[in-house]
C-alpha cells in the first residue's frame, strides 16, 4: 500500500510555550504553504481552522493548494486556542458556549464541503477539567457526545475524526485514550463519526498504537485519521519520527495495513527549537524507512506474532535495525 | 444507601515479592477466615478459587462461612498464579490451555452456583504480552471475547465482572482500563458481563475513578463490582484505602451513589510487612469516614460539580478534612 | 516556629499555554500588588526579573512595596521566558549568550541590593536539552557550574537558590531534582548557594518533599526557598495546595521544622482558569491547616516515625483529618 | 576500547513474581555457570551472596569458575531476599538487623577477597519506606551511610559499588538515582565507595543514562560497575537490551568511553517467560551492535553533541539505523 504523507501547516510557524511566547517569527500562511510543499513525500495539507482557513481565505487558500496539487486532507476546528472555549467547547456548562462551538464548527464543515476536504479532525481539547470535585463527568460528556452527533448528522458527507489526548490543557480530557473515543463514538450512532490517532498521544496514556489500532477496527473500522510524532514518554513532547521510540512504528505500520487503514499519514510536531521543515521532513523519512523494514519483512512479522518469543523477535530486530550505513 | 464491606481472604495470608518468597507465615484458611470476620464492618467474603476454594473443600467452606455469618460475595479463579495460564489463559496462543481455562473457570462457576456466590471476578493478569511485536492483538483479543462469552452464556444466573489492570505481572494486559474493557463486554453480547474497578489499578491506568464509573454506567450499567486500596500513581502498590489520596475516595464514593451502583466494597490489598487485619481494617475506617462526609455533604457536591469553580471546592475541601479530632 | 508566606507576584497576572495566548487579561504590576498584599497571611512578594522589576522601575517598586509593609522575599531573574536563552542560559553554547545571562543576572544582582532583597531564585529552565545525542553534557553542566559560581562570588551578600525541575520547558533540565542540584551547588565551593524546593517539581520528580529537605540538610544546610503549589504528579500542573495530596503537606511541614528551615513559604501557582488570588489564598489556608494538625501532633508523629507501623500511621491520620467542621 | 561482558548467574534461574511461585525450574549452580558459560561474548561472572557463594561452597566456586576461565566481577550480597531483611538492612530501625547486614556483608566481602573479587555491589533493596510518615529518613539516611562507610574503611582493597533503584520491593529507596547515591557516597569519606548504573533503574527514575555517567565522573569518578537490561520505563521489567530502547544505548557506550568507564558490562535480566540464556545473549549482541555504530561514528557524535542540532542528530540516526540487513 502506498503510504499518503500530509502535514498540519501550522507545524511551519510560532512556537511558544506558557512561558515564552514565541521561539520563532510568525510566517504567513501562504509562506508556510510554499514550504510545507518544498517537503519531500508530502502529498496533502492539514488545516487549522480560523489559524489557516475561514470563510474570508477559504478561495484564496483553495486555489493555493490546487497550484500547488497538495489536496487539503483535514480541517482542525480551532476548539482549543480561541478564548470562547477556555473551559470547554461542546461540553461547555454554557449552553451559549455549547451553541458557540457548533456554529464555529458548521462554519468549518462548510468550509470543507466548498474546497473538498473529507475529513474534520475534531481535537476539544478543553473539553476536560483539571480539579476533582469540579465537574459532572456525567452530563458533561453527554453534551460532548450530542454535539458530535449533531454535526456528524448535519454533515453525512463528511467523515469527524475524534483526537483523543490524555491531557493538555486541561490536566484531564474527556477523550482520553481510544477506546473511550470509541465508545463515546459508538454512542452518537453515526458511522461517520470515527478516531485519529496522534501516535504522541497514545504513548502519553500508556498505549501501545498497535492494539490501538486493533480496537478501532474492532469496533467497526473507526480509525478514520493518524497524526504522528514521538516523545519521551509522559507529555506531549511532539518530537521527531524515530527520536526515541523505533520498534513500535515498525510494529504500528503494520497493524495499519493489516487493519485496512486507507487514510493519511499526517506528521503533527512542535518544534519549538528546530527548523521546522526538517524536523517534519526527518519524520516522514524515517517512516518510510521503518516502512521499507516493514514490508520487507511483512511475513516474517506475522510468524513472529504468531511465535510469541520475544527472543526470536530481538534476534530479527537486530537484523532489521542492523546499521548498514554506518560510516567507517 | 448502605454500604456493604467485603475483603478479599487472601489478603489476610502471606505475602512475597519476586525477590522474597515469603515475609509472612502462611496461615491457614479457617485461620484466615475468622481474622476477617473479626474485622470490625466486615459482612463478606471473596474468595481466590483454588487457593481459598476448590471442589474438595466447597462444603467446608460453606458451612464455615454460614457459621460466621458471611456471604461469599465473589469468586476469583485463579488464572494468575497457576503456571499452566504462565502466558494468557482465555487468550492464550495454546489451544489446549485456552480450553484448561475454560474448563477450570467452569468448575468455579459450579462451585459458585453450590455455595449460593452470584459473582465470578475475572481477572485474567497472564492475559497480555511482554514485547513488541510479539502478539497477534487482533488474535488474542477475539480468543478473550470468546472464552468470556462462552462463559457467560453457559451461566447466565452468574454475573462475570472483568477487573481490568494496565500491567503486572504482564508488561501489558489486555483489558487494561474501563473502556477497553466495556467495549470487550459489549462485544460479547452478554447482559450478565461486566467490570470490577479496583481503585489502584485504576490510578496506574491514569484515570479518576469517577469519571471510570460514568462510563460503565453509559455503557448500560455494567460496573458489577469494587476492589478497594490506594497507591503511589505508578504501581499496584496495594496500601490501605488514604494512605496517599484522599480527596478522590470522597468524589468516587458520590459517583457510586449518582450511579446507582448497590454491590460490594471489597478490601484487595497486599500488606508486604503490615498487620494484615489492621491495614485492612483501616482500608474501611477510612471509607467509613469519606462516607460519612460525603453523605452529610451531598448536596454541597453536586452543586460544586456544577460551579466548576475550583476556589470554592478547595474551600469545601479544607472544610470537610479540618482536623476536628486532632489531639492538642 | 512562624510561618512567613509569600507569593510570587506573577501568579496573579495572565495565564497562557502553548495553545491559547492568553486566558485572562493582564493587569498592571501595581494592580497586581494591590491583589497580592490583599491575600490574607501574604506577608512577603517574590518578583520576576524584568516581569516585575527592572533597572527602570526598581525605585518605584521599592516604594510601593514599602507603602504595603511588604518586604521582597527574592527575585528570580528570567531566565527562561527570554528568548535570548532559549537554547540555555549559563549552559548555552554559544559565549556571548553566556556572558548575557552574567550581565543580566548581575543586574538583578544589583537591584536586590538596592532594593533590601537577601535572595536570588535561579530557574535556569532552559538549562537542558530536548533530544538525544543533541548535547554535550559534561561541558555544559560544566558551563552551567561556573556561571552561578561567579555571581555567588561577585555577591558574597547575596544567597543565590537553584530551583530545580526536571523538565518543561525543556524535555530534560539539567538542575533536575534536589540531589543533582545539591552536588552542583557543591561544585561551586560557594556557601550561598543552595536550593529551592518546588513541591510540584519534585513530585514530577518522584520525590518525597521530605527526604529531598532531608538530604538539602546533610549536604550543609542548602535549603534556601519554598515553593508550594499541587499537581496530578506528571507534570507542573501548578494547582491550589491541598488539592491533591493531603498527607505529605503535613509531613513536609514537620521535617521543614525539624530540619531548621527558616526561610519563607512562597506560593507558585498558574491558575489558568481560576481566580488568582482566590487560588492562591486558599493555598495558605491549606497550608495553615496543615501547620496546625501538625503542630498539634509534633510529638506524636515523631513517635511514628520511630514506629515505622502504617496501621498506626493511618489511624492517626484518620484521627487528624476526621472531617471536624463537615456541615449536617 | 575492548568491552567485557558479564552475566549476573541467577539470571538463568528460576523467575517469579508476587503471584506465580515459579515460572521455570530451579536449576543447579553448576548448570546455570555452564550455561552462562556458553553465552557468546561472556568473559565474567557475577554473583548473588546466598544464592550462588556461601563460606561453605567458596571453594568448589572458585574452582569452577577457574574451569571456566571466568573470573567472578562482583558479588552481590543477598540484602534483599533474605527475610531478615524484610524492613531494612543497614539502614534498619533494630540495631541487631544493622548488624547482622555488616556480618552477612563482611562473611561476603572475606569470601571476595578469597576468590580474587574486586568489587562488592550493594544493592539494599529493602532500604527505604512505603508509607508516608512512616520513616526517620533522617537517622535511617545516617545509618545507612554509616554501615556502608564500616565496610569500606574495614576492606580497603575491596571496591563498593552502590545500585540504585527508586523503587521495589519498597515503594521508595533510600539510594534512588545516581545523584542521591553520590551524596552518599561522598558523606561516606571514602575512595572505595561508588556507584553501579543498572539502565532499567535509571529509566524508572527518569533518568538520562549518559548524564547519570557524567554526573559521575564529576563526583570523583564514582562509576565503578554497569548493569544492563531495558524496560517500558515505569517499571524494572529487567528486559532485553534494545528491545524497548535504541538511541539511547548509543549514547550511553559514547559517554562511558569519554567519562574513562574501564569496569564490567554485566547483563542484568529477569527473563520470566523467556529462554535465559537467549535473552541475555540478545542483549550482548545487541550491546555489540550499538558498540560498532558508536565506534564507526565517535567523531561524528561528537560532532552532533557540539552542534546541537536535532534535525541533524536524526539524519544520522536514520543512517545508522538504516536496516542494512533487513531481508527481501
Amino acid at each position: 500500500m502506498k503510504r499518503k504523507y500530509a502535514v498540519i501547516l501550522g507545524n511551519l510557524g510560532n512556537t511558544r510555550d506558557r512561558f515564552c511566547n514565541g521561539y520563532k517569527d510568525n510566517p504567513s500562511t501562504m509562506a508556510m504553504l510554499r514550504r510545507a510543499a518544498a517537503i519531500p513525500h508530502v502529498a496533502g495539507i492539514e488545516l487549522v481552522g480560523t489559524w489557516d482557513i475561514r470563510p474570508d481565505n477559504a478561495k484564496a487558500m483553495k486555489r493555493a493548494l490546487k497550484g500547488l496539487g497538495l489536496p487539503c486532507v483535514s480541517i482542525i476546528p480551532d476548539l482549543f486556542a480561541d478564548k470562547r472555549f477556555w473551559k470547554g467547547s461542546f461540553s461547555a456548562v454554557s449552553a451559549k458556549t455549547r451553541r458557540q462551538a457548533l456554529d464555529y464548527t458548521r462554519s468549518m464543515c462548510d468550509i470543507a464541503g466548498d474546497i473538498g476536504c473529507p475529513l474534520l479532525n475534531l481535537w476539544p481539547g478543553q473539553d476536560g477539567y483539571d480539579y476533582l470535585l469540579c465537574a459532572d463527568y456525567e452530563q458533561e460528556r453527554e453534551w460532548l457526545c450530542e454535539g458530535v452527533a449533531t454535526l456528524a448528522r448535519e454533515y453525512p458527507s463528511l467523515r469527524f475524526a475524534l483526537e483523543y489526548k490524555p491531557k493538555e490543557p486541561r490536566t484531564h480530557s474527556y477523550l482520553a485514550r481510544m477506546a473511550d473515543t470509541l465508545l463515546l463514538a459508538q454512542e452518537t450512532g453515526c458511522d461517520n463519526v470515527g478516531v485519529t490517532i496522534d501516535t504522541g498521544h497514545a504513548y502519553v496514556g500508556g498505549e501501545v498504537v498497535s492494539e490501538a489500532i486493533v480496537l478501532a477496527k474492532r469496533a467497526g473500522n473507526r480509525l478514520f485519521h493518524m497524526h504522528f510524532n514521538d516523545n519521551h514518554g509522559s507529555w506531549d513532547d511532539d518530537m521527531i519520527v524515530g527520536s526515541v521510540h523505533s520498534i513500535c512504528y515498525i510494529e504500528t505500520l503494520y497493524w495499519l495495513d493489516r487493519c485496512g487503514y486507507e487514510g493519511w499519514y499526517s506528521m503533527d510536531q512542535y518544534p519549538y527549537r528546530e527548523d521546522a521543515a526538517g524536523a517534519i521532513g526527518e519524520s516522514i523519512l524515517w517512516l518510510c524507512q521503518f516502512d521499507t523494514i516493514m514490508q520487507k519483512n511483512r511475513a516474517a512479522i506475522t510468524d513472529l506474532l504468531k511465535a510469541g518469543d520475544a527472543v526470536k523477535t530481538s534476534a530479527f530486530l537486530r537484523g532489521v535495525l542492523a546499521g548498514g550505513r554506518a560510516k567507517g
